[in-house]
């Protein structure tokens, strides 16, 4: 993170959002909503997943939108791999920062990725090997995503002496970095703070610094400001909350990237992000997926009369 | 508050939700709604405002529906009284708390009551007087709210030292407490904690206790977390976010009772509140008045798997 901002608002719509959405946007919408929001002044996005196609056609371009993403100067250009294979495509690629995800949840690991914990940190140590390969000026970063970190649909309630274990396995396993996140909307600002002193107890503060939140209770926007409460400094989000749109009006996904700055911005922390600008980059998405929801509230009230962001003041000075 | 909840949820639904919507609720549905909502465990209810039937049709009938909220053994009944004339009304119904709001914005006070600051305040002083009239067991708390207090649609940004000298004169005027009111959803988490404070330092912590916060930018539940972080313990909110449904989906009003109780009650504080039952209050509401929007994202994703409220856990104790 440059010292310039306070809080890093890292924005994963290309990703969380589009694999939850069944229609597909086209590999040249995608570049121009990355490009938009870069310009905005967002300085992290995760473009896509190097996933199978077959399993998730809607982010087969990945590997054309990093090469697209990295001729963007300043931006980090984070990707998703759910395994070896993957990670060695994103190594090809030349992504700044590879996150994998383990499931908390066995149940929902085996579910969702055909995997056991142990069969997932051996991908894991197999992958960190594969990294520090790379010669260090092209080697990326490496995180490993604590998913249903608050809880599982299937399991329910997730005891954090198992979040804690699981940490410690991946770092243990090769992770440059934890992150936590609440898959399942489930979380709560108590739990937010809790979770993340467990966890720093165990693997050291620099090594958990995000969080990545939904918002499908409302609880998105109250979560973040307990994680900033305890010191965690970068947050995801998806422009427009892509990918919440179920039957139920309201259950969005992700916490909506408009919404975050806002609340950072009117905070008084700077993310280097003109709120602006961002809100403009909806009309691309939207265009780019006419009829699809999209969600926030700041989008839908306007910002208040006056209002001036802190990264604004910040250039005034 | 009694010792037995951490958190007092003022359910403003029936006032503020139904004042914001053109259609008529009838006596009796509200009746229902009223004790339905009591009986789910909440303990205080704004059950309307003493103005006059030609301004505000839908609360024509707060007469009645203090009466008949009277009979519910352990329910605070409170009600909004825009002057003297209301607050007579109001004690002679025998409500238990008296609200008058003044808008720190004075352009926003003329516009909405035709009234400088000074004009308010002497009305304010006026209702002291009578209120100081009525016998101990039956005289009625008596709460100045600062509407506008986080910033105004008219005005823009509002000084702290406005609502810091206001708070201050309507404690002079007679007022036994202040409370902050985001009327217009301007409002940041960082600024409702130096409000608060502010507030604080000058009329003594125990003379501001609630928050009433909009949700109109979704930063409600997020401006909750830092009201409690501060230390307020009363919050206001509507159910099924009643009265915010402009033309915009999402933009609501009043922060919706249900996601506040399930934030408070997953945080670990009690607020003596059922949730399920609470939640099935929602088909009143909504039967009473077909096609209204009601808002609420636990209500559309329903209870995390396994979950188990505050109050629920302080009952096995």
């Amino acid at each position: 993170m440059t010292s310039s901002i306070d809080v890093l608002v890292s924005e994963v719509g290309p990703r969380d959002g589009l694999q939850s959405i069944h229609r597909l946007m086209s590999t040249q919408d995608k570049k121009r909503w990355i490009t938009a929001e870069a310009a905005a002044g967002v300085l992290e996005i995760e473009v896509g997943s190097f996933v199978s196609a077959k399993l998730i056609p809607q982010l087969a371009d990945t590997a054309e939108l990093v090469a697209h993403s990295l001729t963007i100067p300043g931006l980090t250009v984070a990707a998703l791999v759910p395994n070896y294979r993957g990670a060695e495509k994103a190594i090809e690629c030349g992504v700044h920062k590879i996150t994998i995800p383990l499931s908390v949840s066995e149940t929902h690991s085996l579910k969702n990725l055909n995997r056991t914990h142990a069969q997932l940190l051996d991908e894991v140590r197999r992958i960190a090997a594969l990294i520090r390969d790379v010669p260090l000026p092209r080697r990326p970063a490496f995180e490993g995503a604590l998913s249903t970190a608050f809880g599982c649909t299937i399991e329910g309630p997730v005891p954090q002496r198992k979040v804690v274990e699981l940490a410690e396995a991946l770092m243990a396993a090769g992770c440059d970095e934890v992150g936590l996140s609440d898959t399942t909307g489930y979380g709560n600002p108590a739990q937010v703070k809790s979770l993340t002193l467990a966890v720093w107890a165990a693997v050291g503060r620099k090594h958990l610094t995000g969080i990545h939140l939904h918002n499908t209770r409302g609880q998105g926007l109250a979560n973040v400001v307990a994680a900033l409460d305890v010191g965690l400094s970068t947050v995801d989000a998806s422009l427009g909350g892509l990918g919440g749109c179920p039957s139920a009006p309201g259950a969005s996904g992700n916490i909506v990237t408009e919404d975050l700055v806002f609340l950072l911005e009117a905070m008084g922390l700077r993310t280097g992000i003109d709120i602006t600008q961002l809100l403009a980059v909806r009309r691309i998405v939207q265009e780019a997926l006419p009829g699809e929801c999209l969600y926030g509230f700041v989008a839908d009230a306007g910002l208040p009369k006056g209002f001036i962001s802190a990264s604004k003041l910040a250039l005034d000075d």
